[in-house]
């Protein structure tokens, strides 16, 4: 399966920047590392920010009790070294659209789908098109777009654009710009992309969307400007949509640590990070090694933009950073609310690594 | 009463806007809407913010297991469309001032009361002149002041003016600028505003802190420039006060949704929004439809403002926006902490609209 | 013991400020303030940040039944008065580092040991040389830097220094740059100092990091401009590093209030802040009585420094401002959740104060 080639492909290559991969380092699907991770578990870890807080704690006297330092140690090495780890289901790949005339037509199908978010952790999640976060949309200002909705679950919903200035019946509140969408109904969004409104914006859920945003229902939304020469110039770029759900834990694009895709640039490009924050959580995100350039706020260009390396990003929150790729290595890469990235038996959740190669 | 008179004009207002409102949807303060919405409650819900967050998923689950999709939906519906929802007692109304000589003579006095946060939903609250939030205080830069602060509480309290730059005796710390005003007692502020402090602060408890601002001890102050034409122009403007309080819950000037006021403004109007985040918690407050400029935190301009849409208010700031009215509709305005905004039978506490009009 | 000696002149010197020091108010360490302040207490506070906040709530109503406004006013007044008061251990000096050829040696060691954070209240601590937080280390731009670790506790730990730019080897994260430094071992990070990476930046554990680096195992890297004039001017500077880990509570450099040290500054001059956050939670630090200049994040100047009096800081940010001590007194700061600060019986956890003298 070709996503989980990729998967593998990166691992190898992540191994290898790291220097850890040895002859019999080979990694297959068919041969996954066998050591039991189950304390690696954002999902139990989220139950709530401050719950975890002090069950980590709890659990980290009580397992330094009955484990040995070794022995946590071992279980560090154990994520870390199989990281990226293979997982069923990647999100936030391009959307393919179809012409209807000139307006570019998106599908999406709201559907109940079970979600690998760490290796071996399932959990029902709601999802655009069986994956979370949803595929991503991308049009350029200016354009024309249909987004065909379609809820195949049992329970009504509604799309809301974060960010993208629509007409108001467009705008997706369920009973003051539209009645919901119920179970098996379909209904078209339709609107034209403003100029001055390019950037990183969001489509998620706006009904009961405590819930369903943080179970799965959202995506990127990304406008290209009509002239690119209008936004700072890069090379490469990722986008990072955090999530903090009470179900499928600390995640960035729905996978948490060791299943979250690594970053990878060559030495000297400019990384375009787009940070999207669908979680009900602060989650500043820490690179290491090098900063970040702040250029953008939900979209729109800061007129000063400043470096930081530990950038706040609050929910709803769209923020995009330049990095320029300087440092070889592999640096990690999570968010430093640090129970939200790692516990006594190893990193989870919020956690990858931007990798600078040669 | 003509609060609630105020209030039914605007839902009026609303409804015409929402296109929801047919010959049978007259309101009336004598007709209320009749559904139970029991759960829509701040109260319980901002126990805390992260128990919350499991209850409300919790909840979510059995109540989706007790209700079909359909009853979820008609709960919903009702809360919107009693929006805005009539409740007893308005806040943050401009204070009257005698003058004495040159003295601008402000009257507080501290009360307990019972405060109607929600429809139907009544807690003890404690209050500046029997409101919450406290009346506004509104000044001048250069202005000389005096604030009488009587206690009618059976506890002691002190008032600390938050932003606004005083001599060190009149900052309202106790023990350390002065002693408490005790049950019975009551104690003047006197001072002058500064030139160059102008913009949006605030007036609130300094003992007992955490209880007392939470539980409603807290108002706008206000200090408007000497000249006008040093601070952007606006033709209309509004403060939001955001609490949350364990008595309460999620509040905009101490009202939970479907009780918030609406903001209104006419297309083409530039609004002035001065934030204030008196509560516990950080609330990133997200326009729909348009973005926000923001142009001054804690009252000091901005060198270079910045446009965004979705705006981190952290306990303690004061944040203004200009926001250009520049779309027509109804457009949903809340805190993106979506369990601060929205749980399963409908949205609650951080959530209001913006009205834009032709 | 000289730390207490400078602890008592400060106390002195702050009641004097205080205009609170009668003739038998002279204090000492053999005469402790007597009163018992057990609900002072941030271990317990900060359990959770929203369990102490419901937990204040409740034992506010209960204690309010229980005592008398006099008797919570006394508690208040006792907690102001010991400040600051006096406790064993001061984190956050100077290390004095060697000579080898052209690289300044610093010696590092992990240890565990009981640390009092507020008068009276002592848990386990993890440290630097004893103390939490550990030593400043403070260098130039262009410096060669050797920074021995040795790890004397029964865990392995690692060291990462956040915001210095380092080769990859030296970054500190365990299985990703190097081994973890096992109980008993040494292990030795070198790298020169880059030009460009000058500002305040932290070392800490990166190893079981929610737990190491709460409870103790971090402090300042503060690296200083080659040319100074590339930075803002100050006289006198201060390193404000908050914690509030599930022991020892919300802390500022190590110690919660009132065994908080005052900030104390000439009127006139400039004060330069560095706050770093190395807990769990956002921090909003308020001054009274002044603005704060925002000069620099995470190091890096700001293009556009702004003003403000409430800050937020992060988890992992650094944020470095100027006040310009323009106002005499004894001025209270601290963060304005309010709970990490206030509760019933006193203030306790994140306050200090600035003292502006002649």
């Amino acid at each position: 399966m070709s996503i989980q080639r990729t998967t593998l492909i990166n691992r190898r290559r992540m191994l290898g920047a790291m220097g850890l991969m040895g002859a019999g380092a080979a990694v297959s699907a068919a041969a996954p590392v066998s050591i039991s991770i189950d304390s690696v578990n954002p999902a139990s870890a989220a139950t709530t920010d401050h719950e975890h807080e002090s069950t980590a704690s709890t659990s980290a006297s009580k397992q330094q009790e009955e484990m040995t330092s070794d022995e946590m140690d071992a279980m560090h090495e154990a994520g870390v070294k199989s990281f990226p780890a293979p997982t069923q289901g990647l999100g936030g790949q391009p959307l393919a659209f179809e012409m209807d005339g000139d307006v570019k037509v998106f599908n999406v199908t709201c559907q109940v789908v079970q979600w690998e978010h760490t290796p071996g952790k399932v959990v029902e999640a709601y999802s655009y098109n069986g994956v979370v976060p949803g595929p991503e949309i991308r049009i350029t200002e200016g354009d024309k777009v249909r987004v065909v909705v379609k809820n195949d679950m049992p329970f009504s919903t509604v799309v809301h654009f974060h960010g993208v200035i629509v007409p108001n019946a467009m705008d997706g509140v369920p009973f003051i710009t539209q009645p919901p969408i119920k179970p098996g109904e379909t209904f078209t969004y339709e609107f034209q992309a403003r100029e001055g409104n390019a950037g990183s914006h969001m489509y998620h859920s706006h009904h009961n969307s405590a819930e369903q945003v943080t179970k799965g229902l959202l995506g990127a939304f990304i406008i290209e400007p009509k002239d690119p020469t209008t936004r700072p110039a890069f090379d490469v770029e990722y986008t990072m949509i955090l999530n903090d759900g009470p179900i499928g834990g600390f995640t960035i694009n729905g996978k948490g640590f060791p299943a979250t895709q690594p970053l990878v640039a060559k030495k000297g490009q400019r990384v375009l990070v787009r940070f999207m924050n669908e979680g009900l959580m602060i989650h500043p995100m820490h690179l290491h090694g090098m900063p970040m350039t702040v250029i953008a706020r939900d979209g729109y260009l800061l007129p000063t933009p400043y470096r930081c390396d530990t950038l706040e990003v609050d929910p709803g929150q769209r923020t995009e950073v330049i990095i320029e790729a300087t440092e070889l290595g592999v640096w990690a890469f999570h968010c430093h609310v640090l129970n939200h990235a790692e516990g006594p038996t190893g990193m989870f959740g919020m956690v990858t690594a931007l990798i600078v190669e040669e």
